[in-house]
């Protein structure tokens, strides 16, 4: 809203400093600071808030060193990341953009879905949660939301480079610099690795005939429900140790945040050979507010931790990594990128399967892994807590520079 | 050396992908992973290696719970660092490029420095290490030999971005698009907060005469000796708990890597306002490199640590850092960005001048804090060191995006 504010000072009373709120890399770095402040600064009160209502989620008993201290530390401090995202959102974003629109959206329907989740667990002594049925419907109806509106909204477009002789022409005849060509409604996505890194979702239905344009809602609404739903799942997933799902995420929406400042910024756009997503930039600023959100509730998160974020935490994260990520056409970049929610996902499945196999082939149930997700094996195998999450950090630190280096920016 | 070697495939034989090494955002993400790589996969053989070779530096008794624990654990980890940054440092940047020359020289100038000093301290025994006049010696000559390389080679230069008009004017005459002015000589910085953003050190001494701009570098080199020293002193009190100074300074480092990309680059540059500085985007492949090995130490010197980086590490980082924050002309925000460094310096001086101040007055020395530096302070406080080491990260993490904010990059 302060976006409308300065705005409105600038042009009506060409107000000093006032012009400055046009900047996205400014509103970004407010956006961060407000957040990563208030999520500190505030945080303590809603953390003991949760704790006089909680009597503490008693967490479940897996035989580990220090978790009887845990018992006692109030869950549901997803609450903390969600406004402290929100709140900087509503100040400084232009709140008529269609990704910003998408992202708020996203953020208070997965929040709602975690915070029943963690309500039953909690209140209701229900330590199963919501049921997995009523949980995948949330997921399923947040994916057909975002993909329609992705899928029709006229505001979500792209533009593809010109051949330099084509800019050159165009450059010409309208008298200023063009790089790309005209705004085009695609389902165009970035494919790692490959030289001419596109893919267009269009082309799965093409044997459809000649009409199959018209259907590419069929398969393209699909593809955002499976994505948004194992991202949330994988986020849920990692979220088992002190500190490693807010840290991971932060990395993780920090480098989607780079893609979406080039993406929505012309001239990165054109240097750095990247499509071209207007409006997009926008987003930038309510990442820099969520990234400060996830690392001020780290500050509290952190090993030994005074709250943890609960499914109202984790779910949420995940839906909105999903989003950004398919926002910027770069979903496909997700296995590498949140490399480590897909490892601790694949951990449980190898390991329940495996458990399954074993148990039917040789009447008894055997491991991969002493305990699963992931991050458990490492604490049965004697490794503190701490020194876990901070390498599983710098593992994500290094997926994320990898993620970069496959779209051969230069 | 590398760069060398597909420079020639690509120009003699059009060798398919070797053009991709022109560009720094490919060397750097190369450098980064290759560091990071190379410091976590050799780095424990270093540390067995230093382990067997030292009792282990025997840990100051502070009476701080788990000291008794870090006996062991060696020290002259820094040798790790030095090491996953010069190898990938060789390979991969233009090593005539007069940057890179001056980082070398300060890596190994000050890791020099520093494993002397450790040496002492570990082997002599002597637990004063090297002798303090002997240490400001080394960095007062690496200031001269940085300060002169500045001040002198003519590869050391700026330009500054002309006004509208006059960038039309030359683009219509040159035929090409010119945001920037000549190449020049000077002394000029940037300065934070204010509008007009630019200092030019020649001014102090104007009061010289008319032949003053000759006499410049009697302010310069002083100048640069000062910031040397001081950061190199307040990265060396920093490093004092597990990973404090080794995830701290790579997040600083961090940030100037966005400095040196953007004021390297000329369309960066011109686009975000800030000064031109050629041939300064070679460095960001040096910093990607220790940004990298600082992260790979960090891997094994995370809570609980199993190898301190010692004076080797920490002179080394402070040097670089300095040298790195002078090359961007960013040094005056220093404060800012390594504001960590400084408030550990400010706490070790405040503790020692007012228990000075009131044995004198009171017969009987008190303290501001309950331990000096700052770190030790919240450990008697009861803090866990891992918790207190994540919060220093997060202060750090906040004093980097302040530190842009100040140049109204835009």
């Amino acid at each position: 809203m302060l976006y409308y504010v300065f705005d409105f000072l600038e042009k009506q009373y060409h107000f000093p400093g006032a012009g400055v709120f046009q900047y996205i890399t400014f509103r970004s770095a407010l956006a961060f600071a407000f957040s990563l402040l208030f999520s500190t600064l505030f945080g303590k009160k809603i953390i003991n808030y949760l704790r006089n209502k909680q009597v503490g989620e008693s967490v479940r008993d897996l035989g580990l060193d220090g978790q009887i201290a845990k018992s006692g530390t109030p869950t549901m401090g997803g609450i903390i990341i969600i406004l402290a995202t929100l709140i900087p959102v509503f100040l400084l974003t232009k709140l008529d953009n269609v990704y910003i629109i998408m992202l708020i959206i996203t953020t208070i329907w997965m929040g709602f879905i975690g915070f029943v989740d963690d309500y039953i667990k909690v209140f209701k002594k229900d330590k199963a949660g919501l049921k997995g049925r009523f949980k995948i419907l949330g997921q399923v109806g947040l994916g057909i939301i975002i993909g329609s509106m992705l899928y029709f909204h006229p505001d979500v477009t792209m533009k593809q480079k010109l051949a330099p002789q084509n800019q050159q022409e165009l450059s010409v005849k309208e008298g200023k610099l063009v790089f790309f060509g005209k705004a085009e409604k695609t389902l165009k996505t970035t494919v790692p690795f490959v030289k001419n890194n596109e893919l267009d979702y269009q082309s799965f239905i093409s044997w459809l005939g000649d009409d199959y344009k018209k259907y590419a809602w069929l398969i393209f609404i699909p593809i955002v429900i499976l994505i948004i739903t194992a991202v949330s799942n994988g986020a849920n997933l990692t979220d088992g140790i002190d500190g490693l799902a807010a840290g991971s995420s932060a990395i993780i929406v920090g480098a989607l945040g780079i893609f979406a400042w080039i993406s929505g910024n012309i001239i990165f756009a054109n240097y750095l050979n990247v499509m071209y997503i207007p409006h997009s930039g926008e987003m930038t600023i309510f990442i820099s507010a969520f990234v400060g959100a996830l690392i001020g509730f780290l500050w509290y998160n952190t090993y030994p931790a005074q709250v943890f974020m609960g499914d109202t935490g984790s779910l949420t994260i995940g839906g909105i990594i999903a989003v950004l990520a398919i926002a910027v056409r770069k979903e496909l970049l997700i296995p590498i990128l949140a490399g480590i929610f897909l490892v601790e996902n694949l951990s449980v499945m190898m390991q329940v399967s495996y458990f399954k196999y074993t148990r039917k082939k040789y009447g008894e149930g055997r491991r991969i892994f002493k305990m699963a997700p992931l991050h458990h094996h490492y604490q049965k195998l004697g490794y503190h807590e701490s020194k876990i999450v901070t390498r599983f950090w710098i593992v994500g630190i290094l997926l994320a520079v990898l993620s970069m280096v496959t779209l051969k920016l230069r």
